[in-house]
């Protein structure tokens, strides 16, 4: 089964350009036991080779009963599942099937309690949404909430992955500042999709007006996080994307990292897990504290940080969280605009400073502003251009925000371009082992690979969160009407490598109910970057968010792509 | 304005006997600069005599422009009133009327800070209720989920009347210890009652069943709560009851202190207010901590506590946060079962030991079980006759029930009667001097004067939880008719006092909204009580609950009684 980002339903209400459901390949499963019989084709990839990378052979995706599939230190026997094609499948064995999940000494009534004590704890300890059923949660704390959707234990990991993960963290940091700095690369390597994608136009115009006037960015923030998969057969981990803005749940990641340790402490007996295997999760104080660093290089002591905000915003809670450290832990007041009121109460000051409602601002943190649903009118593009002008530090300035389009993504995975942003060979080994295969659309080999094989690629256009991700059979008819049609639309999109991650029996906890289901994980790593002119005041990985995903879509029960906060269970 | 308790509607979603609802006295309001205009009645009271306790005389409510009125250490201006009856005044100024309150330095704007941070705040540390508007929100953790209504600060109170209430909790803890051991006294007491009131008289027949059987509880444990108002004019802090079973909100009313001190800390300069005069509030721990001690006591470590709870509870939250803290810092579990579970899952096994679902219980915690609508049928009185036979701690046992009941309070006020339970004349004085004028209906001296004066009275019955109280013209009536069919029905209620409290200008929050009110409170003194035969392990006063109400009904607007949490303000 294969997976890519970037996409649609989730039942978190969140930027969805920040979280990804799956679209299944052709995989055939089938779990007699020692047939291998699978028409499942799968690939071993050279990023750095410009052939086409892929070779095909079978693979038993389901295990016999004697396999165990490990899980959270667990080994879970599968049951005997129904040969056919993957769609079939789920459909029969379905959520809480229990002969889905076997698991040995540990009964519903365990599951129960666990359940629900991670409730409690979540009501308890913030770790909490909007409801979207209900109708002020996105627009009022304190009213209509529910608890974040979470899995009921960690993921398992492998330690070194994470470990590989958290390590390149600070080199994307740097690297994203590097390319940041490169005006003419960002500008000519959007200069095709910019004819296409009218978001990244108006992105590209405000960032041709701030390299007209000669903008300098001298304290420069980012808050990234980096999505990665681990690809099962190749045990590679290959990233999906890199955020350079709105870099989502730094808050909630955290706390769901705290439930499963809690859960752990108490059941971690019963279950033979040990809760020092979960990683720590400090996400969200690095982000207060470097958000608060870059307050205090900005050296205003009556500014505000202002949180961009969406006007409904059922993941306001995730965001809270960092207002209230930030206050908490070191007394920097956040005040919460939308873009369309930061446009009537902003105004710069000839010194540069911006004012909205009359407040000083030191540091501008978006957490809108990434869709061109953001921008419904002229007056966001205002804000976000009055914004950019100011001397507030900006997380992200639009030299950021570039910097982590899909288009610099791919051409960063092009021969000899990491080159020209870092200097150390090492760094530029570790970055490029992460790629997955990333192509343009001017590639014709690819694309008629592509074209032959359209399970093995995933088609991305420009334009952020609208689940526009293309898969299968659709990568396919697309790919042949743009040849036919030979036109510039082009340039909208990216093809990407197919991963395919490994599926594991999982607890997801939604709505109060406990779904049992297969789930593939994303891993994200957060990472700070803060400098000040010449001074890198911090360069960290800090923190990260794993997600947990139905892998398949449900006749009449879970949402496609049902997607619900997770953490590591180092293996 | 006259208030009693126990009552009625309530926006928390409470045990009903555990707050309390206001009707209006006949009180008139004038705010006509210097007239002194009020045909309000008021009273001082000597409970030890027999004699009609009431001088009426004059007295300005409503204070003039240049009068200030204190609340949280500001001084608040109160603007022109209208004059006429208390109803139409509250109609006409009505919520967020701006005339109402008028502090000078504080504007819409910082106010509006200031109840955005407390929305923010509650949800993100769970001071939440149940959303009565979400389906499931009463039965499953998690879901439908609200922050608790609370009042935006702190509601100022006379220190050396905080001191007294908190001195005087080990003395009524210890008082009801020595009641419930005297079954006679509780059964003499009780037995015109049980003629009458078929709750009682269930409970009175389990009571019968244990001194029948000669059971004795050896290990005693008591959660009290003592509530009280402060009568405006005398100054006295009198009692309005004192619960033994049930007492609610240690969790959440140690929360609300927790967030004004927050509130405070940030807010408190601009406000001119000090956070550290907010007394410090470990109900909820030392809640915690006297169950822990009682499980180890029990002296059984696989024994659980079992929390009795009401099949729906929107104040589940409270109880969790008591369940939470027993795990995380006693390391004691608790399960949580209906009456109805536990009728179906109890056992009690030949040496006593109580069962629940094949867990052993070492100590019941009723949070349900104090009302006749907890026993919708049969298998409820069958569950608490087993646990109450069992060796488990009851926390309350059928004699500390008992001991709260409104009947026994105003046996206790009879003169000489404290006397045959404390030993301690200082003691005595103590106690004797919370209580409010309390009488039986068989004193037809008071019956006389309550006919002539039904604003100075409160009629309530002995059932709890219902919003029975009866009031003003509706007094007379009932004490004439019962005058009149001269029919056992007078032993189902008692005569209190009615309390004046005075009425402050005050922010409540509920449902996502700030509005301004008029209000009074009611302050709860928590006790905790542990004994083991003849060792006190415990005796404390432990935290305190202040609620506060909207004095009066709306037209379209808060409805009556409308409740939130609070905290005290130390003046």
């Amino acid at each position: 089964m294969g997976v890519a980002s970037s996409s649609t339903s989730s039942l978190l209400s969140l930027p969805s350009h920040q979280h990804h459901s799956f679209l299944l390949s052709t995989t055939t499963f089938c779990s007699q036991r020692k047939t291998k019989l699978d028409s499942r084709s799968h690939f071993s990839f050279n990023p750095t080779s410009k052939n086409i990378p892929f070779e095909s052979h079978l693979q038993i995706l389901a295990h016999s009963p004697t396999t165990p599939l490990s899980i959270c230190g667990f080994h879970w026997k599968v049951g005997t599942l129904n040969c056919g094609r993957l769609r079939k499948m789920e459909t029969e064995v379905g959520v809480g099937a229990n002969t889905l999940l076997d698991l040995p000494g540990v009964d519903q009534d365990l599951v129960d309690k666990i359940a629900f004590d991670a409730l409690v704890w979540s009501s308890l300890h913030g770790l909490v949404v909007g409801d979207k059923t209900a109708q002020r949660s996105g627009k009022v704390p304190g009213v209509g909430m529910m608890h974040a959707p979470f899995s009921l234990l960690p993921m398992s990991f492998p330690e070194n992955q994470f470990k590989m993960a958290c390590e390149v963290a600070p080199i994307f940091n740097e690297l994203v500042d590097r390319v940041s700095l490169d005006g003419k690369f960002l500008q000519d390597s959007l200069s095709r999709t910019k004819k296409v994608d009218v978001f990244t136009a108006r992105l590209l115009d405000i960032h041709s007006k701030m390299l007209e006037i000669n903008k300098k960015e001298d304290i420069r923030l980012g808050l990234h996080r980096s999505d990665y998969m681990l690809d099962e057969q190749t045990k590679l981990l290959l990233q999906i994307e890199l955020n350079t803005i709105s870099s989502s749940f730094p808050g909630l990641g955290s706390l769901v990292t705290e439930l499963h340790r809690n859960l752990l402490i108490h059941y971690g007996e019963q279950l033979g897990l040990d809760s020092k295997k979960i990683p720590g999760n400090t996400a969200v104080k690095q982000f207060a504290e470097v958000l608060a660093k870059a307050w205090t290089e900005y050296n205003n002591p009556r500014a505000v940080v202002l949180v961009v905000a969406q006007p409904e915003e059922r993941n306001m809670y995730d965001q809270l969280w960092l207002s209230s450290i930030l206050k908490e832990r070191h007394n920097v007041t956040t005040i919460r605009k939308t873009l369309a009121e930061i446009d009537t109460e902003g105004e710069l000051l000839p010194d540069g400073t911006l004012l909205v409602g009359g407040q000083a601002v030191a540091v501008v943190y978006f957490r809108a502003g990434y869709t061109p649903i953001d921008y419904p009118s002229e007056s966001e593009w205002r804000a976000r251009l009055l914004m950019e002008q100011s001397s507030a530090v900006k997380c992200p300035s639009i030299s950021y925000h570039l910097a982590g389009t899909k288009k610099i993504q791919q051409e960063l995975a092009k021969p000899n371009v990491l080159e020209r942003f870092l200097d150390n060979k090492e760094d530029i080994a570790k970055v490029r082992k992460c790629f997955a295969g990333l192509w343009s659309l001017d590639d014709s080999e690819i694309v008629s690979h592509a074209i032959e094989k359209p399970e093995l690629y995933v088609m991305k256009p420009q334009r952020e969160g609208g689940g526009n991700n293309i898969y299968g059979e659709d990568v396919r008819e697309t790919l042949l009407r743009l040849r036919k049609e030979g036109s510039e639309e082009n340039a909208a999109y990216i093809l990407m490598q197919m991963i395919f991650p490994s599926v594991s029996p999982t607890f997801l906890m939604r709505d109060g109910i406990c779904h049992k289901d297969h789930a593939i994980s994303e891993l994200g790593i957060y990472g700070a970057y803060l400098r000040n002119k010449d001074k890198v005041i911090m360069n960290e990985q800090c923190g990260y968010l794993m997600r947990t995903k139905v892998s398949s879509s449900k006749e009449g029960g879970v949402a496609a792509g049902f997607a619900v906060l997770d953490s590591i269970y180092l293996t």
